[in-house]
């Protein structure tokens, strides 16, 4: 057992290894072409989306936006977002978010604190990005 | 040196291991409302697009149909596609390909043949499931 601290290229990966902390976030009243456009600005493809005591409402993707485009229907993106959040937790295991991600068939999480503030966001871009440097 | 044919879950995987190989492409004659139909209908987010003798033009998200959303800007496929694919081969190793995919800040590689025909798709997706597996 080694006792030096872990790092990213050896040991257990954990969630806060390798989230983003800064969160780009859209408030629940905002616009889909507001949502569009900070996708756009960020390069983001996955944007919480925040009630007014910045808990977490849902989620906006560029995926759900093709969607309102595909039904021709722009309307707030709560009426867009999706509810039911699935998410994690900052010291899970790296291996058992990117199940949770496979399983829901999602790219991304927010990870939340006990608050169910949002503080970081993992993607399987940033697991695939700890696959290429461990391999 | 094991003689027994590689499984996703040892040994080096390559391209050809985790590749999906029913891939939904588009013309580049399509309209961007075509583009967010379909990626809508298929849950895909990178569409390879085609040029009408089946070789590769371009590649379009639903990223690129968030900026056509927020510029206003509905015209054809070919209009806003990314024109300079970044691909993989069949036989390239998973990890040289995700390293790829970060360098080049994309989630997505169409896997394309000698011939410059699209015979895969591999996602940042499809390698976060591979680290699943072999954590
Ligand atoms: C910079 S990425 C950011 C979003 C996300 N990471 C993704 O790949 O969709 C978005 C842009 O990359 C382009 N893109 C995605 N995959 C590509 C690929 N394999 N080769 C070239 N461009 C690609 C899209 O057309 C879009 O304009």
């Amino acid at each position: 057992i080694s006792a030096k601290p872990m790092k990213q290229t050896e040991g257990i990966a954990i969630v806060s290894d390798i989230m983003a902390v800064n969160v780009v976030t859209i408030n629940k009243d905002a616009s889909v072409y507001d949502a569009a456009k900070i996708i756009q600005d960020t390069s983001f493809n996955h944007l919480p989306v925040l009630n007014d005591d910045r808990t977490l409402a849902g989620i906006i993707t560029a995926w759900d936006i093709a969607k309102a485009v595909s039904l021709n229907k722009f309307d707030l993106v709560e009426d867009i977002m999706t509810r039911k959040v699935i998410t994690a937790n900052v010291d899970e295991q790296v291996a058992v978010v990117a199940r949770r991600l496979d399983l829901n068939e999602v790219s991304a999480m927010p990870v939340i604190n006990k608050d169910g503030h949002v503080i970081g966001m993992i993607t399987s871009d940033d697991i695939s990005k700890l696959y290429a440097r461990r391999s």
